[in-house]
């Protein structure tokens, strides 16, 4: 069986995301597609607006095959680490390809830009840190830089876009180490990834549905860019939960502990330096919500995104320790299947067998206990009833497509 | 002028705390009452069911002229510990009389027991310990090894009823600190301390009016027993927070914490000690409420009071170093006055000027800022504007009764 793989977060699963799949499939012309996907904490430090149970069956009803978690450690990254771990992951899974949405749409000059940055390093590296010593965030930094480069080479990709550089990582990640998974990009259609404002036609981005759902919105309202089961979905999980999870609703958790913890033991929390912790403290004394609060604390160099993901290790409590340095898996973490997704399983079982996580709560992975970690967080805005019965799902069975 | 002390919780301040106030006054003939009351957690590890600030109020309103707030680190404490503190705050306030009210209600026998218990130390030392090897609390072995000195010395204090263990440390403290302050006993009357039922007569305990309260009760049912001005300054208080402060609202910030911190850290907890950190670990894992975590913790020698005074210490992030080994106050902080305790202020001024915190917000004293922490814990359960608020109300002036 031909496997096309997917690196996604699916939150929610709209019509974007179905118009991925469907061409993945078609150009790859695999027998079915395997999504790695970010649990219950995003790539961008954001509580996923439903849990990963609701999005992996929100996947496999749109036809996605196989879903395996990305860990927490992997997802909740820069897009740089995020990808790289995709891709390892999606190695172990034996894809053939990992499909990726770009602004480009294809794939040649991903490859020419990798082998140019290879070479020009020293450059880029300089140029970068000129720009940062001149105040800009590291990602802004790099971006100048490589404009600098991309001066005098008009072929290279256009990097400012957000899912070129997510597609540019992936392809750094295979040829970095030799993978043999084979880099395949769609040329994206539609909504930009960021745009807040729903579009006229089908396609919108998840910014934009998740937007128009937390702030006064109703699910009917996002109806046309969802799939029919994708709204299902949704709305099932907001009857049960009564909520989307949005970081306002965490901000009580975090604050408290920004007002009781001693700055010394704040520093200890991954990626929290230069003195980071006593401004978040500053900023929780005088902050009512967590826009309050944000707004307080961003600047350009530490970024709304950078931002979320500190506070998400701060919830989570991510100590330096917790962060392994080999990005590759050490486990498989099927989270739900088809029956052609249950097919494939079997057929890894004979290589794989060993990374295969059958029985979650007998593991003593640490990375694996991070997982409950951040599951019991993503789940304690809810009432208690629902959170101890989230809590159990976690060491329950995978989501089956009958 | 001449002052009565009483050491108070008021949660809330009714009909028998009115009669003890008056007796109090009448008994010493006092110039005035001054109050030194826990703040916003109590004695038994509870969260006040409102905050300091309306039990202030009610307080001034219902004839103390002075309240002065008893810290964190000495309130939440076993009897022992918090009635020396209380003692020591009244002698620096230059009290004349410590009035505590008990199931006795004459001083001498109070007396009589300290002395009888300096002579046979050694006797219940070893019976105490004998008591605990047979698996009881340390509260419950020291009243089984009293009651076998006691068999020989029948005068000695009845000391099985919480008044008469609460006075009996008050006189204790006393005699053991050579303080000029003189104990006065009141004899108590209508409900005992804990009856958890409703009374036909006006005194309830606060236990069954915060019991009445806090299940299905309304404050109209519970309004024969509080003293008019309580009752509009609860009814108040409700309106605007729209809730009572029970320990189930703070079960998830419990619960998450648990959840998140590793077994390590929570050893630094103030009294987390012989591998309870593991147990309390284990039972928030299969609690969906605060009522199934306790039920589950608790035992003979965890009893329900301390196990709620550790779960407080969790919250507020009281660790061991948090805790002072000198009992004496390092400052005095006056949470409110009527004009009379202002003038009473004035007269301490001379002697007692270095010891008045005028300006909170300007002290490093490290007793101060856990105040600070626990008004912060106490509000977390408002919504984020009021807790704000309430956050701010920290720093400003005492309640005045004009």
């Amino acid at each position: 069986m031909k496997a096309a793989g997917l690196v996604v977060e699916y939150n929610p699963f709209h019509n974007g995301h179905q118009y991925h799949l469907d061409q993945s499939l078609a150009y790859t012309k695999a027998d079915l597609a395997v999504g790695v996907m970010s649990g219950n904490f995003l790539q961008r430090g954001e509580p996923a607006i439903v849990n990963k149970w609701a999005r992996t069956r929100m996947a496999l009803e749109a036809g996605v095959d196989l879903i395996v978690e990305l860990p927490f450690v992997h997802a909740v990254q820069k897009a740089e680490y995020f990808a790289e771990a995709a891709v390892l992951l999606l190695e172990e899974l034996q894809c053939d390809w990992v499909c990726f949405g770009s602004e480009q749409g294809n794939i040649q000059p991903f490859m020419d830009t990798y082998d140019l940055l290879d070479e020009h390093a020293d450059f880029i590296n300089n140029h970068a840190k000129h720009f940062m010593d001149e105040g800009h965030s590291y990602p802004k930094a790099m971006a100048l830089a490589y404009g600098e480069l991309k001066h005098t080479h008009p072929h290279m990709l256009t990097l400012d876009q957000p899912n070129n550089i997510l597609g540019f990582h992936y392809v750094s990640a295979i040829l970095k180490n030799k993978l043999s998974i084979q880099p395949v990009t769609i040329q994206r259609t539609g909504s930009g990834y960021h745009d807040a404002d729903l579009p006229k036609n089908s396609i919108a981005s998840a910014t934009a549905i998740r937007k128009e759902l937390t702030s006064e919105g109703r699910l009917e309202d996002v109806a046309r860019f969802l799939p029919r089961t994708s709204y299902e979905i949704l709305s099932d999980y907001h009857e049960e939960m009564n909520t989307w999870h949005t970081w306002e609703m965490y901000w009580p958790y975090v604050k408290l502990k920004l007002l009781t913890t001693s700055p010394d033991r704040l520093k200890d929390i991954y990626e929290m330096k230069e003195g980071l912790e006593n401004r978040l403290i500053s900023a929780a004394q005088t902050s009512a919500t967590f826009l309050d609060f944000m707004n307080k604390v961003k600047t350009k160099r530490y970024t709304w995104t950078r931002l979320q993901r500190l506070l998400t290790y701060l919830l989570v409590n991510i100590t330096n320790d917790c962060i392994p340095q080999d990005l590759k898996p050490t486990y498989i973490r099927v989270l739900g299947f088809s029956q052609k997704g249950r097919e494939y399983i079997q057929s890894l079982k004979k290589e794989k067998g060993h990374l295969l996580l059958t029985r979650p709560a007998a593991s003593n992975d640490p990375i694996l206990a991070i997982e409950q970690r951040s599951a019991n967080v993503h789940a304690s805005v809810l009432p208690p009833e629902l959170w101890q019965h989230v809590q159990k799902r976690e060491y329950q069975p995978p989501v089956i497509l009958p």
